[in-house]
C-alpha cells in the first residue's frame, strides 16, 4: 500500500489544500521528505461529516452481525499489512519493533473483541416491563427500552498509541461497535501509519458496501481541523486521548456548541504507587527494580506511567531509594514520540530539578540522539508536596518523584491531597491490611483503576478494565476509554411504548431472537 | 408538623440570613405571610457541602440493607405526614388534592422502589475477568470492576411536582439509592412542602444515625445560592428539571468549574405527537379527545405536554381538528403553579396567536381567577412550521399546535427539523405501519421515548422508562430522570486489579455475597 497524503473522505481520496504537513522520524530529527500530506480545511471536515450524519441512520441499523464482521475485517486488513506497516510506525514513532508488532496484535484484538461484543449484543441492555391493564387507578403501558448508538463520533489519535490509541484504536472501534460512524482527526505524529490504516477502513467499508460516510480520516496542521470537527453540528460526541490543555480545548468546544456533546477525554495522570511499610521492609528492592522497569518503560510515555511513589520514612525506604536510583542509572536513554514531546520532558524535568525541596536522587545514561529522554529520579517529602501544587502536574516521560512521609496519617493526607487519576498502586504484604483499608476509600474517589502488587502500566482489553477516572484524568469519571464496556459511551436509551410486534426492534421482540439476556419486570433472563 | 422557614443543614435548622422569601397561593396570588424563609448565604451553601463531603465515604460505605432502609424510612415518613402535606402542597401549587395524592403515592413508591433496586445491587455492574497467569506474552491479572457512587449531588426541585420531583424526588432517590449524599436547593414554588419533606429525611437520617451531612436542604431568593452549590468543589453532579435557560446556565457553571462535572437538566420538550392516516381516517375523533384531556392535564403542565400534533392533510385532519377545538373549548382554565408560569404563558400562546401563518382554531374557558390559563390550538402549515423556529420552543402550559403537510415527504421533513424531545407519539392503525417505519428511526434519533397510540403525558416509573432524550430535552441523552435506571447517572466504575481477597468489596469476592448476577469472563452468572 502506497502512501500519498491523501485524505480518505467516504468513499473518497482528497487531497488537502491548506497548510501541508510532513510526516517526520523523532530518531533523527529529520522530516521524511515524501509524500506531503495536505492539510483540510473546514470544507474537508463538513464533507465528513455530512457524509456521517447520512451514513449514520442505515448503519446503525445493519444486522450485528454485519457490523461485527466489519470491524473483524478491518483487524484482518490490518494484519494483512504485515512488515510494511510496523516499519512505518517504527520510522514515524521511534518505538522498537516488538513494542509496535504487540501493539498491533492490542489493535486488532481489541476490533475483534467488539466484534464479539456486537455479536452477544448485552449492550443493547434490553430491559422489558410488561404492560399492567388491569392496575388500578391507571393501567401500566408495554415499556421496552434498548440503547441505540449516539451518533457520528470524532475521533483524536493520540501520539502514544499510533495503532492502538489511533485511527483503527480504542475510541474507533468501540464507536462503530455502538454503531455510530467515525470521523477521525489523524495525529500529524503517524501521518503515513494513519494513512495506512485508514485506508483499510476504507476499502473495508467499499469491500462491504456500507454507507458511504461510515468512516473519514482527516489531516490538519494546527487546530482548526479537529476545532471544526468538535464544532460541527452531525458529530455527538468525542474520543480523546492526549494533553490536558488539547482535552479542555475540546471541552470548552463542545459545551460552546448550540447543541453541547459529551467529550471523553483521556488527559494526565501521574498514578501514585503507594509503597507500604511491610511491603517496603520484605521486598523493597525487588519492587524498586519493578518500579524503575514500569517508569520508563516506552520511555515513560504511557498514560499510566507511574510519576509518583509515596511511602513513610524509613532504612526500607531508604534501600529502596537506592536500589532504585541504581537501577535506573543504567537506563539507557530512549527516543521519545516527537520532538515537542521531548522538549516538554525536558522542561519539566529541569523544573522539577529546580523545585525547592526536591533532591534529584538519580539519573538515567546519556541520551545519544536528538530527541531521547533521559530518565530521572526525585525525592521530596510530604509537606513539600502538600504545598508545591505542581510536585503533582504529569510530566510525559521516565521521571518520577519519590514522596516520603513522616507518618501513615501524612500518607492518608497525600492520597487525599490527590486530583483524578487514572491508576493508584498499593505495594503492600498482608501486615499492611489495615493502613491499605484506610488508603482505599480515599483512592476510590481519585482513580478509575486500583492495582495491588503490580505496577500501572499494562492496560488489559477486557471487561473489566477501567481506563479513565476523576478529573483531570479523564474529562467523565463515569466511562473508561479501554475496555469492552467502553461502547457505552456511545450510547443513549430509548423507550418504546405500547409498540406493535411489527414496529419493535429485534432486541426488544417478545420472542427474543438475538437471545439476549434481558431484564425482564427486574429479573435477568434469557427466555 | 411545623414549618418554621429554616434551612436544614445536616443535623441542623439554620435560618437563613439573607434575601427573605415567602410561600404564596397561586389561586389567589397572594404570598402567605407565615412563617418567613429565610434565604442562605454562600456560606450556608458551603457548610452543607463540606458536610455532605464529610459524609460521602461513611454513607457510600454502609451495608446495603441500610441505604434501603433510609430509602423505605423516607417514604414512610412522608405518608405519615397525612394530609398536612397534600393541604400545604395543594395551598403552594393550585394543583388539585387528587393530583397530589397520586404524587404522593408516585414519590413514596418511586423512593420504595429504587430500594429494592439498592438491594438487589444489579447497578454495581460487578464485572469479574479470571486471572491468566498462563498467558502469553504476559499473563493477565486479576481483573475485578464495580460502580461507586460519584460524590455529593446537587438536586434541584422541579416547579411542577412539588413532591416527586422535588425534595425527596426521583433525583433525591436516585443519588441516595447510589450512595450520594444530597443537598437539595428548595424550589421557591413551595417552600413549605419542601421544608416538610425535608425535615422527614433529616429525621431519619438522624434517627438511623446516619453520617451528618447526607442530606441538606438550602432555601435562596434569585439564583445566588443555587450557582453557589453547582460551584462547590464538593458537588460532583447536579440534577435539575426546570427551564431551559435554568439548566443552560447551571450547565455553564458546572462546565467552568476547576474541575468540570455532568449536568443533568431536563428542559424543555414539545412531545410531537403524528397522527397518522388510516388512525385519523379510522378514529380521528376519539384521537382529539385524547388528545386535548392530555393537552390540558395539570393545566398543561408537564414536561411531557402535547405541544405539537402533525398530520398529513386530509378530510380526517379537518374532522380532527374540529373535535379537538370543540373539546378544548369546553375546558375550564386552571390555577398554573406560579404568577411566572403564567405570564411566561400568556406570552407564549400570544406570540402564536400573532405568529404569520398561525391560524387560532380554538380556545378554552375564560380565567376565573388570577393564575389561570385558558387553553389554546393553533394550526399551522408545514412549510410555515419549518421557516419559523420559535413554533418549536415550548410554551408551558395548555396549548398546541396542529401542523399541517401536504404530504407524507413533508411530515418526515418536519420530523427530521425536530430538535431533541423528551417523546415522540405516533398514532397509527395497522395500515399506517409502512409510514411509521419510515418515521421510527428518525423519532429514534430525535427522542427518549416513542409511544404508539398512546398520549406523552404520564411517565412510569419503572426498570424500561426513559425519561431523557436528546439536547435541548436534557443536557445530557445518555441518561433518564426516571425509572430504575436513573441510578447510573450518579456512579461512575471502578477496576480493582490483583486485590487479595480480604481488601475486595463483597460485591467483587468469590463468593458473590452479594448473590448478584455478575459478568464473570463475558458471561453472565450468579454463581
Amino acid at each position: 500500500m502506497s502512501i500519498t497524503g491523501e485524505m480518505l473522505i467516504g468513499r473518497q481520496a482528497v487531497r488537502g489544500n491548506e497548510a501541508a504537513l510532513r510526516a517526520f522520524n523523532p530518531a533523527t530529527g529529520a522530516e521524511i521528505a515524501e509524500p506531503v500530506f495536505g492539510g483540510g480545511s473546514a470544507a474537508h471536515v463538513g464533507t465528513a461529516c455530512d457524509l456521517a450524519q447520512q451514513a449514520f441512520d442505515p448503519y446503525r441499523r445493519l444486522p450485528l452481525t454485519v457490523r461485527a464482521e466489519f470491524l473483524e475485517r478491518i483487524a484482518d486488513g490490518i494484519t494483512s499489512l504485515g512488515d510494511a506497516l510496523i516499519e512505518r510506525a517504527q520510522l514515524e514513532s521511534g518505538l522498537p519493533k516488538a513494542r509496535l508488532e504487540g501493539e498491533r496484535g492490542r489493535t486488532t484484538g481489541q476490533l475483534k473483541l467488539f466484534a464479539q461484543v456486537v455479536r452477544a449484543g448485552q449492550w443493547l441492555a434490553a430491559t422489558l416491563d410488561s404492560p399492567l391493564p388491569e392496575r388500578k387507578p391507571l393501567p401500566r403501558s408495554d415499556l421496552r427500552m434498548q440503547k441505540i448508538a449516539l451518533g457520528p463520533v470524532a475521533v483524536f489519535g493520540a501520539s502514544n498509541f499510533p495503532l492502538a490509541f489511533s485511527v483503527a484504536g480504542g475510541d474507533t472501534a468501540a464507536a462503530l461497535a455502538a454503531g455510530c460512524p467515525v470521523v477521525v482527526k489523524a495525529h500529524p505524529a503517524h501521518l503515513g501509519t494513519s494513512e495506512m490504516v485508514g485506508r483499510v477502513i476504507q476499502q473495508v467499508a467499499q469491500g462491504m458496501d456500507l454507507p458511504e460516510g461510515v468512516f473519514s480520516m482527516i489531516v490538519g496542521a494546527g487546530n482548526a481541523v479537529g476545532e471544526a470537527l468538535v464544532a460541527h453540528p452531525a458529530i455527538k460526541a468525542v474520543g480523546f486521548t492526549g494533553s490536558r490543555a488539547g482535552g479542555l480545548s475540546l471541552m470548552r468546544i463542545a459545551a460552546a456548541r448550540a447543541e453541547p456533546i459529551p467529550v471523553y477525554a483521556e488527559m494526565s495522570s501521574v498514578n501514585p504507587v503507594f509503597l507500604l511499610p511491610e511491603a517496603l521492609a520484605q521486598r523493597g528492592d525487588a519492587i524498586a527494580r519493578g518500579f524503575v522497569d514500569s517508569l520508563v518503560l516506552g520511555a515513560g510515555q504511557f498514560c499510566t506511567n507511574p510519576g509518583l511513589a509515596i511511602a513513610v520514612d524509613s532504612d526500607a525506604l531508604k534501600g529502596f531509594v537506592a536500589t532504585a536510583s541504581q537501577a535506573l542509572g543504567g537506563k539507557p536513554a530512549q527516543t521519545m514520540l516527537t520532538g515537542g514531546i521531548h522538549s516538554a520532558y525536558e522542561k519539566g524535568e529541569d523544573k522539577l530539578a529546580a523545585t525547592a525541596g526536591v533532591e534529584t536522587v538519580a539519573r538515567g545514561l546519556d541520551a545519544t540522539g536528538p530527541t531521547q529522554a533521559r530518565a530521572a529520579l526525585f525525592v521530596t517529602d510530604a509537606q513539600t508536596f502538600l504545598a508545591t501544587p505542581t510536585l503533582e502536574d504529569e510530566v510525559f516521560g521516565p521521571v518520577s518523584t519519590i514522596v516520603r512521609c513522616n507518618d501513615e496519617r501524612e500518607m492518608l493526607a497525600v492520597a487525599e491531597h490527590f486530583a483524578g487519576q487514572l491508576t493508584a498502586t498499593l505495594q503492600m504484604d498482608s501486615a499492611d491490611l489495615a493502613i491499605a483499608q484506610k488508603l482505599l476509600p480515599v483512592l476510590e474517589r481519585k482513580a478509575g483503576r486500583i492495582l495491588v502488587n503490580g505496577f500501572p502500566t499494562g492496560v488489559e482489553v477486557s471487561h473489566a478494565m477501567v481506563h479513565g477516572g476523576p478529573f483531570p484524568a479523564t474529562s467523565d469519571s463515569r466511562a473508561t476509554s479501554v475496555g469492552t464496556t467502553s461502547i457505552e459511551r456511545f450510547l443513549r436509551p430509548v423507550c418504546y411504548q405500547d409498540f406493535p410486534a411489527d414496529l419493535l426492534p429485534a432486541a426488544l421482540a417478545d420472542s427474543n431472537p438475538l437471545d439476549l439476556w434481558r431484564h425482564r419486570d427486574g429479573e435477568i433472563t434469557r427466555s
